[in-house]
């Protein structure tokens, strides 16, 4: 079971939107402060949250076009699955297909992440276009999980 | 194919919810202005965007708990899938359970519903807490699709 997301970020430059994606500097501005690690591939890349966080095995770069990540540590439903980050120039914008996919089950917590994930998808789209992300722990809140 | 989300609405009262899910008034509050209909078990609610928009048959309505539409008449892909809400009280929350279901492919079209109706629920949210919300024409955009 998968979760999908697209958005358009306004860019005629994909690199930007790749950069955000492939290094530390980047991941720090729209997802979270805490974000340590090696950003080629095989490195990992550690992300932290209160409380808690997720540890993502880089597995494919490939400039401007796509990122796939792994799960190696984080909750119990999320190791193993595997997060896809497909980018497509559209005229003025770079287009993000965005899949994490490989959930075992439609547990509430994957309905949470989905809406999560959109909300960091627009921090991202926000870093590139203005400079500024919402990267924890100044994100959106969407409820009682936050 | 299911596209799920999860919001927590912060009100003790659910029916706050639910009445934005079950009047044209409360509908037109967060998704579109252009909100037409009967929202009663049988009747047809038609949502209008710039262009088009989507009919959905009224299928079920368990007063602050479910609410669940068909889609009737709209873009081909959305015809005869239908969207789940169901509340639960948590504490200080209505949580929102979300789902779109029984899409048959996973078309690009796919990814962008879910994130546009992530950026819906958080209308929703919005209208219900603070009494304002974004429906269409001022709803947040998400890219070149709007």
């Amino acid at each position: 079971m998968d979760i999908l997301h697209r958005i358009g970020v306004r860019t005629t430059e994909p690199k930007k939107v790749y950069d955000a994606l492939t290094t530390v500097e980047g991941l720090a501005g729209w997802w979270t402060d805490d974000t340590k690690g090696t950003a080629e591939v095989g490195g990992v890349l550690e992300f932290r949250f209160l409380p808690g966080g997720f540890d993502m095995e880089v597995v494919e770069t490939r400039p401007s076009e796509r990122v796939v990540w792994r799960v190696v540590d984080g909750p119990e439903e999320w190791v193993g699955t595997t997060i896809d980050w497909d980018l497509q120039q559209s005229g003025d914008y770079t287009i993000v297909l965005f899949r994490h996919q490989g959930w075992k089950e439609p547990v509430e917590f994957m309905y949470h992440c989905s809406t999560k994930w959109g909300s960091y998808l627009m921090s991202l789209k926000s870093l590139v276009e203005t400079g500024q992300g919402a990267p924890a722990p100044r994100d959106v809140q969407i409820g009682d999980w936050h």
